[in-house]
């Protein structure tokens, strides 16, 4: 109990919106789970406990101003009891819908809350989220032919066969924790499972092939696709949590996409490094200047953000495309975003499932047009400027630009020693991705040439737009790969 | 004098346990330590009056409760003097024990303070420690034929032999700067040197080979293996820097071990990383959900955990294989953990002193059973349990022991090529470590497959299991070896 | 108004020295840039609002004590009105100098403030700077011409040429992304530009040919060299933040420099990562044991250092290679530090403008002396001498400088066999920098024995000296050199 009083003290101390605390009152459903989790999962339960979720009902949260508003549906009033949002509330929401929902001591609940639970209260954050590429990671990968050649060339299972290595198939275990680690694995209900529990003795749970995943693109029991628990972290779900580039880091640290280390290494990086324990990581809008003073990785591509006077600079938006002009991930080339989140539909000029084709020629009729590439840019720069002036701005602009067009053009010299390679039976494109000198060609592309543009856009550079995984590699990778050539030739 | 109190003022808003320091009195051999040293040396100094060794006598520290108990020497009160823990205090102790010990302005100390000396207070810790793995780190890579050929073939001097390459014995030096800064030193006193000081003259000092080194596997000069100050940093000998990520850092940062960079980019590390600065890492036991609300290291491989109603969840263990069914580390397979901490005595079926032989068997004899294994899965799984359900635990257990499996698999499949090589007398199987196929079938085991593991024991996997030296590079390797052998097939 | 005294009293309660805030009037020229500048810039504007330049004027600052003081020339007060450092007191500063110096508003202003301008305060700081390597590091690489070959062969555009890969030179804007990020633009103005503000209408700018940049060796619109920026981050300028390692690692993350990664994983780094949320990285002078108990960067290479009496333990100076015997980059080995900052100079016995010739002969004339060298190790000692003893030091040193021997000696029998290579025609020694050879042999001494040798000078080693870029890949890079050769001498 001293303790419980303690741990208020505390949270009324670091918490300003605790004040709301007395007005949320805890279902009688969620008391009856704490009985028993609160001492089973202390770790979770706490982290609920301290979390606004606890703290504040839907109603409450929907009274606020708008601006300040975290609740995005008008009906989440109607759709939620009047109390915190706690373990019941969000586990028993929907029962028809999950293929997970069981009997659990006289309540029908589910173990994978889905984003179509969180839209109850978050409308807006879950219909933005499934514009985005990343709602998609699951079959943008999965039904994409192309792709799942250069899956099994990394995960399947090497084996020798005839003077070759064949990569066998990969396990479902392996693709969970691999590549669908943080695509999204497809969740299914296998059966039932009785275990003997310590507590209240033989119970019955769902077992789920799948389980457990936290990817951005998961398909879950209720047919949704995504994991709001990827970005907001169970089971405080804290949006401090999320604008802080640590939880970009969990997918984003490279080599193919090395962003978080691009960061930390940036100016911005080392004014978050040094400042950030004194900037507030929770109020909604995000004043830039007072709540914090260099952008995270949220600042620039989610977060709403205003300036000292409360104009808005920035909406908030959980569709991270609307202020990308380009796909810098290479494909094999970078390439302007595509205009639809779902990646499979794109076919290029050779009528592969690729935005662009290996002469490095975009598909343009799935990838927006120069005009939107231009407002997006237009749009992102508005962050920019709320440091920088239009000269810097533009400056910086221009060498990514730039850049993107000479990394492409790297690429393409990689592809045209890879494209004689294939000509001259040296590999067999059958398989692009499985032979040595085709892993070598991937790493110009996959690895150096990406991590070339995130480090321009992102700052400019610094080590790893040149000596760590930058221009050093990229060109040392082509001469490799010349050199492999080379030497087949001279053995013909 | 108003620097101290300011200071005093400091320490007591931010360490409660302060309140006991009026109780510890400096001794009169430690002032007249502190009256030259306090501004020779103001680091270590300040580090120390900070601590808790400079707040408390053991007598004090025995009396407490006993699960929040850090003495575990019932004799700590009549081993030791009713003071605080000073300089005297341990670097006087055992003085006929110590090799480097020397008469110093009166008193007979020595430089080197070791485990058996910080048994006068913490046996139980010491005594754990010596079942460790970590405690034989000099021994078991120094006494290790094969092991030391691979020592050779990395930090010999590479010399130019007939158009080979061989590695002439390092010097001692870099034995010391290399393997054995983390496995630990073998110490010799090898003479005494005279020096001016400013303060008091000349003055006899033992010179001590091997030093300086702080190890965990330290040979010291009372006979003594291990140092407590790898972990518990001197001279603070803090129990919250210990157990925060950033002490397995110093030596497990990759690409053999890379486990600090799989803890910072999964879901924990997240957590650790935005929360932390509200943790509290002093406490003993330690409470789940209370103290912190996401595991680091030590929370997982060491630490007294309670939960919030005071039940241990977990003893205190500095035999951190206690927790740990498989070595994960490949040499040059995973396996069931050694037995013994002492590895020098396994010999695999084919005489070679390692835990696997080259065709992936196991040295069963010398490794433990799958029921020790079982249950020391169990053991570890209670600490995922106070934040996971036993289904998403078992979802988790049986990728990660899949993953053992198929990266052991996988390095097999490196090593019959790397077989074919040696049969075909395209490298030389005495020393399987020096040539360059040889060297990227190291890769294979010692990075990749290592990489693969410890990214699925740590949650999963994200960018260290498939690109950041994963599956992805794992498969390169093995692609490339089978390139290097089929085009000198070619040549034959 | 209500969030400016909220903000006050923040500002009151973190910075202890904001007591002199009422003394700093800001100038009428300050208040018209805030006027629009505050809302268009809210983040640059904020940072500066909490600086000491914000809070202090000249006058105050030269008035406090000498170690104290951080304005070093006398005639600060004289050169600079008695109000606060503000936008216009800065960027209207000797507006004949500059280039880029154009009329705003009634002002005529610059864009590019330069080490010239903050000179007017701080003249010793950009006096010491201009001593230092760093400053002249657009020279450095810009005018010699085989650091250029090299440069060239990193980022130029890779063609396919007659069954080479040729690098065609590189465009402005990757130089200025690439190499010059760090070490400096060549800034000019190349003509003026109206554009349509939304506060002011149509106004014109300057358009800088090579901005933005923040390079140490920046060249500057008055002729002048450096960029204080680079360091003391915009607009706070603050002292904390050059003093932690992050900023370092803005260009010092490696492989080539991996400076920051070493000290994250060495014991110092540890004790930072643990312990500087409780350090004060304010004060000047910085007292070792009461500001901060273990050194980051700063501490060793440049900060003013005091013993908990007040006694100076080093001065603080902005000429970093006072305290440095050796340039461990390795060019192409390590060397003693070259006499002039200006490295154009040198000619090694080959004629060739590097500081050691490939035989790995020193270039004497132009390399500090031994003497000199002994010297510079006394004096960067005295800061290890704050937490170690003699003994610990000594050995270190030692196994320090074995290093540097064993890395050199690496790196000739690695550039033997590039001479073998080369002299056998499989590789063109015109230029010696863009060959696969040519690119394996660059890893040895840029990567592999730049990090051995970071490592052994920032603590002894760790994953550093060994596997994580150290001798693992320092031998096997050079058995890949070696096998690259034999393959060429059996097809010959």
């Amino acid at each position: 109990m001293k303790t419980m009083q303690c741990m208020a003290l505390v949270i009324l101390l670091l918490a300003p919106f605790s004040a709301l605390a007395e007005d949320a009152a805890i279902s009688e459903a969620t008391s009856e789970c704490l009985d028993c989790h609160a001492t089973i999962h202390p770790g979770i339960v706490n982290s609920w406990q301290s979390s606004r979720h606890a703290l504040m009902t839907p109603q409450a949260a929907l009274a606020v101003d708008e601006l300040a508003r975290k609740v995005s549906n008008p009906d989440a009033g109607a759709n939620m009891p009047n109390v915190a949002v706690g373990c019941a509330e969000c586990h028993t929401l929907r029962p028809q819908a999950h293929a997970d929902t069981f009997e659990h001591n006289g309540y029908d609940l589910h173990v994978v809350v889905s984003p179509d639970d969180c839209k109850t209260c978050h409308l807006q954050e879950v219909d933005q989220f499934a514009g985005n590429l990343m709602a998609k990671a699951f079959a943008n990968l999965d039904q994409n032919s192309l792709y799942q050649i250069l899956v099994e060339s990394i995960i399947g299972h090497p084996q020798i066969k005839q003077h070759k290595i064949e990569f066998q198939k990969s396990d479902e275990a392996t693709r969970a924790e691999a590549c669908y680690y943080c695509h999204g694995t497809k969740l299914a209900v296998t059966g039932t499972q009785v275990r003997d529990t310590e507590i209240a003795g033989e119970l019955a749970f769902p077992v789920i092939a799948g389980w457990p995943n936290q990817g951005v693109g998961r398909i879950n029991l209720d047919g949704s696709t995504g994991s709001c628990t990827a970005c907001h972290t169970r089971h405080a779900f804290s949006i401090a949590m999320a604008r802080k580039p640590y939880t970009c880091q969990e997918c984003h640290v490279g080599p193919d996409v090395p962003v978080y280390k691009v960061y930390a290494a940036s100016k911005h990086g080392n004014i978050f490094a040094t400042k950030h324990a004194q900037w507030d990581f929770k109020p909604v809008p995000w004043t830039v200047g007072q709540d914090f003073t260099a952008p995270t990785c949220a600042a620039c591509h989610m977060s709403l953000l205003v300036d000292t006077d409360g104009n808005v600079i920035q909406k908030r938006s959980h569709q991270i495309n609307d202020r990308l002009p380009w796909r810098l991930f290479g494909l094999i080339y970078a390439h302007p975003y595509p205009r639809s989140p779902d990646t499979t539909i794109i076919r290029n000029k050779d009528g592969q499932p690729l935005p662009t084709d290996f002469a490095g020629g975009f598909a343009e009729t799935y990838l927006i047009s120069p005009e939107e590439r231009a407002a997006r840019a237009s749009l992102i720069q508005q962050t920019c400027h709320t440091c920088h002036d239009s000269s810097w701005t533009k400056g910086f602009w221009s060498r990514f630009e730039n850049t993107i067009e000479t990394t492409n053009a790297a690429t393409l010299t990689a592809t045209q020693i890879m494209q004689t390679i294939w000509k001259s039976n040296f590999a067999d494109p059958d398989n692009p991705f499985d032979e040595y000198p085709e892993k070598v060609w991937s790493n110009v592309w996959l690895f150096n040439a990406n991590t070339v543009r995130f480090a321009s856009a992102m700052g400019g550079g610094g080590d790893y737009g040149v000596f760590a995984d930058g221009r050093y590699q990229l060109s040392k990778t082509i001469v490799e790969l010349n050199d492999w050539l080379e030497m087949r030739r001279r053995l013909k």
